[in-house]
């Protein structure tokens, strides 16, 4: 049986076009894996590569892909929007077919392991690799940025997973884990109040009382005048897109504002556009296999 | 580009099983094909079987498996309780890949004359592929089936697109077209009156003033004592899913009737899958390719 996962590593680099094909080619160049995406922002400085293959092979790119933003990538010379801790990030290991969530953590801390002992860079595991309950949400990690952790790695509860308690002189720290697939959802409201869109984000993510598996901002849609509910699925096994689409529509109904349109950004797996398909059509015992693609490809 | 068609042909034998191996082998023996399912039944005394490929080498399994019919099945002693015009009834064409309905039609036509040429069986061609208005619908050309064909073939209205006006001792005649992929769509209601279950058909099939594109029947689901609606979606690109859904649910609503579950008989296009995402969460610009695995296989 065929094992492929997802790796989405991001890269402290979104400018100079030299480092960002350096970083891609790292991974290109890995045999067994296929380089899907790779989408470079300015404003954030920030490189976030796609890519799939074996595990062994995504492990294999991943450290390869380190290794080059660690050379070519100075954390002291870095700004930008996005909150970071190092040259390379963050890796995710996301499970696609034929393995589990939990040989992905296997893959993550084998890689953490490795990035520790031979490129000599801190690492912290994160989501279901966490080690400690504190660790498993990304935004807590990276608390306080590549600038704090200068001087808090020494403190015991920041001590990193793999590697060396204190930051080498460029490379920053690296934060490595397995999360199911996340899906990044956008819902636009009919109405230029943004404080409404803030509302209804508040009412639908997990972190002040809506659904766990959510988080959620209300923001503002500058080009088209509207405001919009910007949400990352992050397990949609567990929290499907219709139950999150739904909550919104309830919500802002509330304030008498429809829903206008929806935006999936990115790719999405299959497996969360069927099940929208099996809900509102209320599809009883429907299988992946009934897709003509899929008995043509899997 | 990868150019792939589907061809679903039906047989009319359900129940030897030597017969309905010989004719699954000469599509599976034909270079560039790919045996999807074949289903057998008994009742209907009849076998349908699906593959894909290229074009050419569909053409090529599907004219092997209509000889090897013509020399195993004697429509002379076929019955069942499915309409047939001959030995090979049937054979569509549907675009999968890279293909157009009109370069479907191309194949039909290319098969259809080859069928009358070699094999000396009368071929008609319809839907898509139909050189008369009359013999778009496939119910319309099958009229009266073999029995009666055997008689009015002679006629000028019933003279064969190729091959002789006149029926072989035993192959009957073949159909021959090529359509848009169908859909076979279910919707149980909560009721055990058969009734509602046919006016809601009548409401929703183009025969009597519903969605062109769709047939569809009121008929009883023995086993779980419930009515059910059962639709044909001929052409889910023009007429989708949900809107079928939609119509039979308000239509039954109006009984005091729920519709308490639905089924995909069958393999289903991913488009159609799409499609019903993209209404029901209202996505403004959603991609095929946005899907992970079709940037996995396509």
């Amino acid at each position: 049986v065929e094992r492929i996962v997802e790796c989405i590593p991001n890269f402290s680099e979104g400018r100079r076009p030299e480092v960002i094909a350096a970083i891609a080619e790292s991974i290109r160049a890995t045999p067994g894996v296929r380089l899907l995406d790779f989408s470079a922002n300015a404003d954030h400085n920030r490189l976030v590569v796609t890519f799939v293959g074996t595990p062994e092979a995504c492990a294999e790119a991943a450290f390869a892909a380190t290794a080059t933003a660690a050379r070519l990538i100075d954390m002291e010379r870095h700004q930008g929007e996005h909150p970071r801790l190092g040259a390379t990030d963050v890796i995710p290991f996301v499970p696609v077919k034929g393995v589990t969530l939990d040989e992905c953590v296997t893959v993550a801390k084998g890689l953490g392991a490795r990035i520790g002992a031979e490129l000599g860079i801190p690492v912290y595991l994160y989501e279901a690799a966490a080690t400690r309950p504190e660790r498993r949400n990304l935004a807590d990690v990276r608390r306080g940025q590549y600038e704090a952790l200068k001087d808090e790695i020494t403190r015991p509860e920041r001590c990193p997973d793999y590697g060396p308690c204190r930051l080498p002189p460029t490379t920053g720290a690296t934060i490595v884990g397995a999360r199911p697939p996340l899906v990044a959802f956008n819902i636009n409201l009919g109405t230029s109040e943004v404080e409404i869109a803030k509302r209804v984000a508040k009412a639908v993510r997990g972190s002040s009382g809506g659904f766990v598996n959510v988080k959620a901002l209300g923001v503002m849609l500058k080009e088209r005048n509207l405001a919009q509910v910007t949400l990352n699925m992050v397990n949609y096994l567990d929290t499907p897109l219709h139950r999150a689409y739904e909550l919104v529509r309830v919500e802002a109904a509330r304030y008498g504002v429809a829903v206008v349109g929806c935006e999936i950004v990115g790719l999405v797996p299959l497996g969360a556009v069927l099940d929208a398909a099996r809900h509102y059509l209320q599809l009883e015992e429907f299988q992946r296999e009934q897709v003509l693609e899929v008995r043509l490809w899997e």
